[in-house]
């Protein structure tokens, strides 16, 4: 008989009274911070709190008389460990049926009933989609009350560091120019008022960076434009001195993070009011619709305009992010060049090869903080999905196979991603074909020339070509937009062969920079990866267009001993040892140290 | 000054009293059949009656005061000779400070003012738009009258030929069977009711054919389809005593071409009826909309369920069309083998020579008629995106340079399409790398392997690609779907680097066939193309899909007289080689003169 989990189910029992004094039915708690953040805080790890399962996705649903979690695929054994003696119910996600929270919540509440959830935590889209659901059964939302607040006593608090402020020199635009361009768009779109909740478009168009997301250089924040005002609203405490100056001397007006909602109440707006409802959360959203419907305005929705201005990176980002990726890729080097020199002959777990990689990225000049958790993954691990070794579970790497490491920093002067997989001891034939297969496609993308106009879509089959020759395809994207000094994720550009609907399938254009990641994964045996970033470039332009062309960020040798020129053409054959030869030539003078150096100089030979 | 067109002004003129006497203020005549047919019949030509011009699209727009004729880019020139004298003022499409017609119509039109057309001729989206745009200005529509029925005395009758029934055999599936699948896919539609106005989807399902639109084996037609009926409305002098005898054993309802509007207003549906806006004229979707609002039903406005039906050629289909191909391809052989052997020694013009080469076609076993008016194109006349070669006005082919043939026929068993571009004489050194990057983007995309769900956008690149490298691209689409006997031009798939907002971005799927034509098109200079149409075969399938490649179906040698292997990897090398082999063994047999067949070897040689 399994034991009971006493104090999941004390939390549940409190939370329950809550729920009761709040009169709310059904409480509902996904996971997520109030800005879709890619990483939460522990202060919002409330589903975590009451249930116990701490995986990266899933919707925790409480009732007076059950519990019930969502969670997918990747997560149902850990789940069901996690949820043991809980009385929590796991709900497979995507499992034949297994109802869908709103199918659930559909079926078990009554007419007269009321569904809570802290509207912050719950995106403009899916609240309005229970609201439209659930109102014909007569059932009502509470979204202003975070029971956790009441219930949750020795919760973390609110993540909350100082901001800091990047120079003009720095970000190649100053605050005041691009809230210019910001306008221009404001007016194009026919609106005076707009509210911008996505907290790297805030970082981007203010030059202020934070701390208040893991991996991400953001503060929890809001941004109010007018044609004559810029509010910002940030937590007091992390507004330094030299940030409050800054403010002040560029216009910026400071208002709490919290004021938010009671500063909209307040404004009359003349005229409509933009928004973009993907990056806005349920309870602005009510908000933004309360205001927009009291003064007579409407609500414009559409793509927030800082997006494209942010993913397009002027000339001084350029520079400056060039300059990072060889730092970075001679980083990543050394560390190639300690792998495979001290495999088998030193304790090497995936674990320690990932600390020893991020404290040396730490050294270099500008670092501030990694742009993602490393992912260190040996032979079968690397094949899993979300693999993340930690120091108590993780393998040994031993002097067989492949070792993925998939890495990056957060640099003054740029932000910087690449995924290389070592050849760390004898590897199959098997191994090789995908391996080169990887590459071969990873380079091809990386020499396309295309016509402005093209997505993601249109490249998508160079990367993914030599894979689907052999009948293998990848599961995720072959490549994503990656900040200035910000997220390693943003977008709107995406590589990938199909979109969801109604996706933005955003056109490429030049200054973007863009991952080129295919991979192999063969579930028990092996996981590979070969990721660069490309530079977007413009080319030529004539009475067919402007075409367009890629350019390495990224410099870092590629293991030849897992590739067999048996399985490239001669063209590939041709693209990869032009791409060594500029690795050594680029990355070699950040390397000092004699042996690295004619190991790189051996690893970049032409084949 | 310029010579007055008396016979233009007075038709005018008589349009002007025809006007007068119904009331209609502005009277709008668009190119089109009633079934947005690719060829209208002269009975439409109405447009070109009142104003003289011949191009293949222009809208006429007459008032009391005035007459506008709207065309586009290609027929400026010839507009404005056409018009001369006429009184009737150009307006270029596209260029800046033209009105559209739409801003035409609301800046000229006045409250109470009547806009008629011939409700038949204008499609239901854009009729709705006009009907939307003016209804604020007080302008109403009058679409039940086409003024030239009055006005124009000798005008031609409307197409009406025999139709035809082709046997279950040759078809591979019933009319019973594919009427089957069509109620189920209404059933899925929840529709019990189903208009069905695309002429090429009618013939299809019916197994029927006619030949009232040129090039295109159909009849004008329409289709009534219930759960319990199926109605087919053709003019009854088409109905021969086979066609008859054929719709009476398969339960076919026959009614009059003419009285689907007096059908359509007697039904009393029981559920809501299914018409594709998209293939619907505008007075057929008037009475449907007021069928609907009648009797408290609404119009379902889906995909027709035939095209994606027919587009998916079936088992015995595939068998007679890879048949067919073999035999056409091996008369473009012969052709090809007479082009190259007697220019300069014979005379030959490139109409003669289209002539020539549809002569040949019409001695094939099962030939119906030509799938469209053969392009025959001599150096920078194949630059031209709508060059005709006339009788009167060709151009000489000389021992010089390239002849671009564009050719196709629809036989028992199959409508082909093919591009070939012969060297007849010596041709330059970009000639030569023009061509073969044309040929090697041909074979690139013939090569592909794809996921399932891919569409023609994630391909198209494979084609485009070695063009774009060399800074060129080509106006058009890379590939159409292709009718089994039957239209040249079929949807809904398309191999197309960007679909227009709204477009339907279909995925390939098996048994489809699609053409592959990259080219290169230098003004003044020279025109290449090369088409070969493929089929899209399942490949295996996996965890990750179902994979699917191309297969060729036409086999037509490529001039190796304009390849230059430097302009070529390996594998474009090898991807040429391997299909002349392909050539040379599959159309072989269907050839009987030793020296075409002596020439053929050498001309699939492997390079």
């Amino acid at each position: 008989m399994e034991q009971e989990n006493t104090v999941i189910k004390k939390r549940l029992s409190r939370l329950r009274e809550a729920m009761k004094e709040n009169g709310i039915d059904y409480y509902l708690m996904p996971t997520s911070d109030f800005h879709n953040s890619e990483y939460s805080a522990d202060f919002f790890k409330v589903r975590e709190y009451f249930c116990g399962f701490d995986g990266s996705n899933g919707t925790l649903v409480v009732s007076a008389d059950e519990a019930g979690l969502w969670t997918d695929g990747r997560y149902f054994i850990q789940a069901e460990n996690q949820l043991a003696g809980t009385g929590v119910t796991l709900f497979r996600m995507m499992e034949a049926g297994v109802p869908t929270i709103d199918e659930y919540l559909l079926a078990n509440m009554k007419e007269g009933q009321v569904l809570g959830f802290d509207g912050r935590v719950l995106s403009a889209g899916i609240g309005q989609r229970y609201e439209n659901e659930l109102a014909p059964k007569g059932v009502s939302l509470k979204i202003d009350k975070d029971l956790a607040e009441e219930v949750w006593t020795e919760r973390p608090a609110l993540p909350c560091h100082d901001m800091y402020v990047l120079s003009d020199e720095l970000c190649g635009q100053s605050f005041k120019q691009k809230l210019e361009l910001v306008r221009g768009r404001m007016k194009e779109y026919g609106t005076q008022h707009y509210l911008l909740s996505k907290l790297d478009d805030i970082m981007w168009l203010t030059n202020l960076r934070g701390n208040d997301v893991e991996c991400n250089p953001v503060a929890l924040c809001y941004a109010y434009i007018t044609m004559s005002d810029f509010v910002l609203f940030a937590q007091s405490k992390e507004i330094t001195a030299e940030v409050k100056s800054y403010c002040e001397s560029k216009g910026i007006k400071l208002c709490d993070y919290h004021e938010l909602v009671s500063f909209i109440k307040d404004i009359r707006p003349e005229g409509d009011i933009l928004f973009d409802k993907r990056n806005t959360n349920f309870l602005t959203y009510r908000v933004l619709k309360q205001l927009a419907a009291g003064s007579g305005r409407d609500l414009k929705n559409e793509k927030d305009p800082t997006e494209i201005l942010k993913a397009c990176k002027n000339e001084t980002e350029l520079k400056n992010i060039r300059e990072v990726y060889l730092r970075d890729s001679a980083k990543l080097t050394e560390f190639i060049y300690w792998v495979k020199t001290n495999v088998g002959k030193i304790p090497m777990t995936e674990y320690s090869a990932a600390m020893k990689l991020d404290s040396m990225r730490a050294k270099l000049p500008g670092f501030i903080e990694l742009s993602f958790p490393t992912i260190s993954a040996y032979n079968a691990n690397a094949a899993m999905a979300h693999y993340e070794a930690t120091e108590d579970n993780c393998a040994e790497v031993k002097p067989q196979g492949l070792l993925l490491v998939d890495s990056g920093g957060t640099y003054m002067g740029g932000t910087t991603d690449v995924t290389r997989t070592m050849v760390v001891g004898p590897v199959s034939d098997e191994i090789k074909r995908h391996y080169t297969a990887t590459v071969a496609g990873m380079l091809r993308l990386s020499k396309a020339n295309f016509l402005e106009g093209c997505s993601g879509k249109n490249v998508d089959i160079l990367a993914r070509g030599p894979l689907w020759n052999m009948g293998i395809d990848y599961k995720h994207g072959t490549g994503h937009g990656i900040g200035y000094i910000l997220n390693v994720h943003e977008g709107p550009q995406n590589i990938r062969w199909r979109f969801a609907a109604g996706a933005d399938e955003a056109a490429l254009l030049p200054g973007m920079i863009v991952s080129d990641e295919p991979g192999v994964y063969i579930e028990g045996s092996h996981g590979i990866r070969i990721e660069n970033i490309l530079e977007v470039v413009a080319g030529q332009e004539n009475e067919y267009g402007r075409f367009l062309h890629f350019a390495h960020l990224t410099y870092a040798p590629i293991d030849l001993e897992a590739i067999d020129t048996a399985y490239m053409t001669s063209e590939d054959i041709e693209n990869l040892n032009e791409y060594h030869a500029l690795v050594y030539e680029k990355v070699s003078p950040y390397i000092s140290d004699e042996k690295v150096l004619e190991w790189l100089k051996e690893a970049t030979r032409a084949l």
